[in-house]
């Protein structure tokens, strides 16, 4: 057994409870290495010594390259528990606890490991609805300004405040509510937009005014309008909340700008060096090196409460569902926490996503975000679908490593993409081939997660530079009649109609079939097989003896008998 | 290369900052499995791409059974940092970053590790005065009721409020401040008082008022004096907060007990069950299953609110140092949180120590606890000198895992201890052998953490049951000229003349005497070597190259050359 391989860490994805009675456990050990891994546990706070024991055998839920990693459910029916693990091969038996390797069990409750209580405040909530929402990104200025239509004008307009405002294409909120009728047809059932507060520039990343929306897109009015008509159509709405830092004309910035280290706004920034002056690099913190993007100081309570308030604000006017946070990496976590308390006590359901393109388990705790953008999972799907650079089985551990780095919850509710207004889009990293990514997305709509489409992939759109891949959407080629429009609604739709899919556990299924990728989804009751055909040749593919009976549930192909024939780039769903 | 032992986990102890220009990293790998580990680094909001790398070598600074640990210092000169590791053998070179390992260095630097912004508020802030403190525990009931003396008479007594107070042994915060020349001869300077606020019981960790001494031990006014007599003479006071649970006479549990579900305070506790009863087991959540000490909701904003007030009470009122709190792993982590901030707001270096006795990293991230009662010390130091169940080489390899566990700043301000008023005396432990004793205090007064004597150990008390090891402090046997007594305040007096025995790395020396253990301690100018026989043969012991000069700094033999001789169970320090 190679013990340098074993890990278990208490408290974090390896240990947390999904409610009061079930704390899931999870042991990583070398790949191939051990027969048989049990969980051992007792009641910390049993009366008398020596405590009773009992057992519960774990499975092993998954595999990447190097390891094996073993979980069970633990429904012991007491708040504080001990445990520990039992490991076995052919040879040998060891036990595994307190960081330590033992050749037996110690008659001392307090050698083990801990789960101190089952504390319902550390038990995460993420929002229920999250695991089933499909979401789409909109580019305020990009999208429409009418019904299938976009103004294509730049404007450069001043508020009453003085503050330059400009866009590019035109698009508005207005236009966004006459187009709801395309984005219902295409089922998605939860819209996030990107910055639409005042600010100077198009993307609205340098925010001006935190409490009015930008007179290029609209009014307040706007939006309320807005999310009312999503809402009828069961459609929520995610705002974006740039609080890492503001734009020079935010009241607070302006204040320093003017009376320097008298102002009484200097705690509002970071490392301010006076006199301050905004040439590149500015001498006080920014967003990387933009002196039009100053760095708030989060970590002065005033400016904290400020953003709370912020975060609060628009849910109360606007009743909109939740935050996508900018640049949430780069802020302390405790303004994360009060962050998600305020949002919380106005609505307990709210959604918050962070921009964190990293691994990030230690903001997806609990007491922080709900969710990431998930980057990672586009990375994959680029290597895996786009370049062809990983094999299937690369694939599939890779995508098993990146579930099992979280609690459970949140792996349900992680943002899925494969490309944002941040990056090039998918289809040019696919050489404009769409077939890649159409597999993509039906990959992204069967995996776990919640699946976020950016404008207009699924009308063709391309590009590698920003300008291109934030280009006005195409509502001259009638997208909604077009092919990928009409598969991606037809994955959706799928998708809201088998739970297996959004809250199902992932399994890849070994496939004698090079390129093709087989994975199963299952949940309470329903038990679904995804097979894709990555490559461009013709595949004979053979499911196994576990898929004896398997019905067609999506694909062009009805025949139930094995070995099934998959395209070029077919995807196929079926059931077992 | 066994890739499966490499180990870094971002935002942990394995990266850290200490300040806002030093960030620590480390990475684990098997033991004296590769050659050369070299951490590479860029900025990663650097304007244009590729990044510029700098590379720094990392320097093996621990290993245990398993491991080695690699560690380095960087100050990069910016604050937002990514970074991976090159890890190297005799024939292979293999990079490590984001998880994952790697042929070369890609040019992307979103896939390396992140340390995404070095936040300063999430930089550990413990007491700078945490490190040199070294505590003298004290069970009150236990310890004086006069000067030299301790009444022995048990007693019970009503308050106006009619809670019945008892206590057994007669001690008082009186006759604490008139030994206060006893444990200043000793050179303590700090002091951990066991629970004093009103309670049933003995002990007190049934609290029924927290606001208030109780009878048995004196007054409010007995508190302050005592403390005003302590910062006189340099020595801090650190009480006991029990903010789990509290006793069936404080206010808002009788308040329950009486109005049942229709209390206003029913949210206060946890899991209660109307109507309540209080028989074994109770039908509400408690400390174990101890009806008389129901567990207290610290997730309600209001109990969270009112327990931060009596953290801050004290303070304001008595002008204590910090507090030990009670069981604090059963607590949520939110509540320590705020805590944290209430005491910090009225005093800035309040030192907080938890009751935590298996390892304990998620409490001391920097922004709940700064300490905790270091429970797996107490064990290594059972098992290596009192039950010589594992070698010198094994103590040093546990030791260091236990340090490296741990961001920096927390292993120098854990409460390292032998025995505490929950454990058997140490002594009893060694078989009532002193001199097992003896080494063990030498080894504690030596290493990196917080020295904490339970109050009698240097008298020499011992005892296995509770009525034992809580025994009244054996006054009559003049514990001022006993050995014990002079042997530690030597060691303290000592500790407090060397800066790198509170501040110093530890780095375990190999010896080639068996029994005998030795280890480095360095500190900015200063370097020591601490060697101990813990064998009953004198033993020749040669400190190979490393150690050319010694000069003798404490112990009983002047000479200055190897081998040195050392006695059975001796310890002595030489300065190199």
């Amino acid at each position: 057994m190679i013990k340098e391989a074993i890990l278990h860490i208490p408290d974090s994805s390896y240990a947390f409870a999904l409610d009061e009675k079930t704390v899931i456990l999870r042991l990583r050990t070398k790949k191939n290495d051990i027969d048989r891994c049990t969980l051992f546990y007792g009641n910390r706070v049993y009366p008398t010594s020596p405590v009773p024991m009992q057992q519960l055998p774990m499975r092993k839920v998954g595999a990447d390259d190097l390891f094996d990693y073993y979980e069970c459910r633990l429904v012991s029916g007491f708040s504080r528990i001990f445990y520990g693990f039992l490991l076995e091969d052919k040879s040998s038996q060891l036990y595994y606890y307190g960081d330590e390797f033992h050749d037996s069990v110690l008659n001392d409750r307090t050698v083990f490991y801990q789960y101190a209580y089952v504390r319902r405040e550390d038990i995460p909530d993420v929002p229920e609805w999250a695991s089933s929402a499909v979401i789409y990104q909109i580019f305020p200025d990009s999208f429409a300004s009418d019904r299938c239509s976009i103004r294509m004008e730049s404007q450069t307009c001043k508020t009453a405040e003085g503050i330059s405002c400009s866009c590019r294409c035109g698009g508005t909120l207005n236009g966004i509510e006459k187009n709801l009728d395309y984005l219902n047809e295409l089922g998605i059932n939860c819209i996030y937009l990107n910055p639409i507060f005042t600010a100077n520039s198009y993307h609205k990343y340098d925010t001006a005014d935190y409490m009015s929306i930008d007179p290029c897109f609209g009014t307040a009015q706007d939006l309320k309008a807005l999310v009312a008509a999503c809402h009828r159509r069961g459609i929520r709405v995610l705002l974006d909340g740039v609080f890492n830092h503001c734009g020079p004309d935010f009241f607070a910035f302006r204040d320093v700008l003017e009376n320097g280290s008298r102002s009484a706004y200097t705690d509002w920034f970071y490392h301010l060096e006076f006199p301050l002056h905004c040439e590149t690099p500015p001498n006080y913190a920014a967003f990387a090196y933009v002196p039009e993007m100053p760095k708030l100081n989060t970590g002065n309570p005033e400016t904290a409460a400020y953003f709370c308030k912020v975060g609060k604000y628009w849910i109360e006017q606007a009743d909109i569902d939740g935050w996508r946070l900018d640049v949430a990496n780069e802020i302390n976590h405790d303004f994360w926490r009060q962050f998600r308390a305020a949002i919380r006590s106005v609505k307990p359901d709210a959604f918050l996503i962070g921009e964190i393109w990293e691994d990030s388990p230690q903001w997806l705790q609990g007491d922080q975000l709900d969710s990431t953008m998930n980057y990672r999972f586009s990375n994959l799907c680029r290597d895996y679908f786009a370049q062809r650079s990983i094999s299937a089985e690369e694939f599939g551990q890779h995508l098993t490593a990146m579930l099992l780095r979280y609690k459970e919850p949140m792996t349900y509710a992680q943002m899925n993409l494969l490309d944002s207004h941040d990056i090039p889009r998918f289809l040019s990293k696919c050489g404009e081939d769409a077939r890649r990514l159409k597999l993509a997305l039906f990959f992204m709509l069967t995996f776990v997660g919640v699946p976020s489409i950016f404008y207009g992939d699924e009308a063709g759109i391309s590009g590698t530079a920003e300008a291109e891949y934030r280009q006005a959407m195409p509502w001259q080629n009638y997208p909604e009649n077009g092919e990928l429009y009409q598969y991606l609604k037809a994955l959706i739709t799928l998708r809201k109609r088998h739970p297996s899919l959004t809250s199902g556990t992932f399994q890849p299924v070994p496939v004698k079939a090079e390129g093709v990728f087989a994975f199963r989804r299952e949940a309470a009751g329903e038990r679904l097989l995804v097979v894709l055909n990555n490559s461009d040749q013709w595949r004979q593919v053979s499911l196994g003896e576990e898929c004896t009976s398997l019905q067609p549930l999506f694909g062009q192909d009805g025949k139930t008998a094995q070995p099934f024939t998959f395209a070029p780039m077919e995807g196929r769903i079926f059931k077992c």
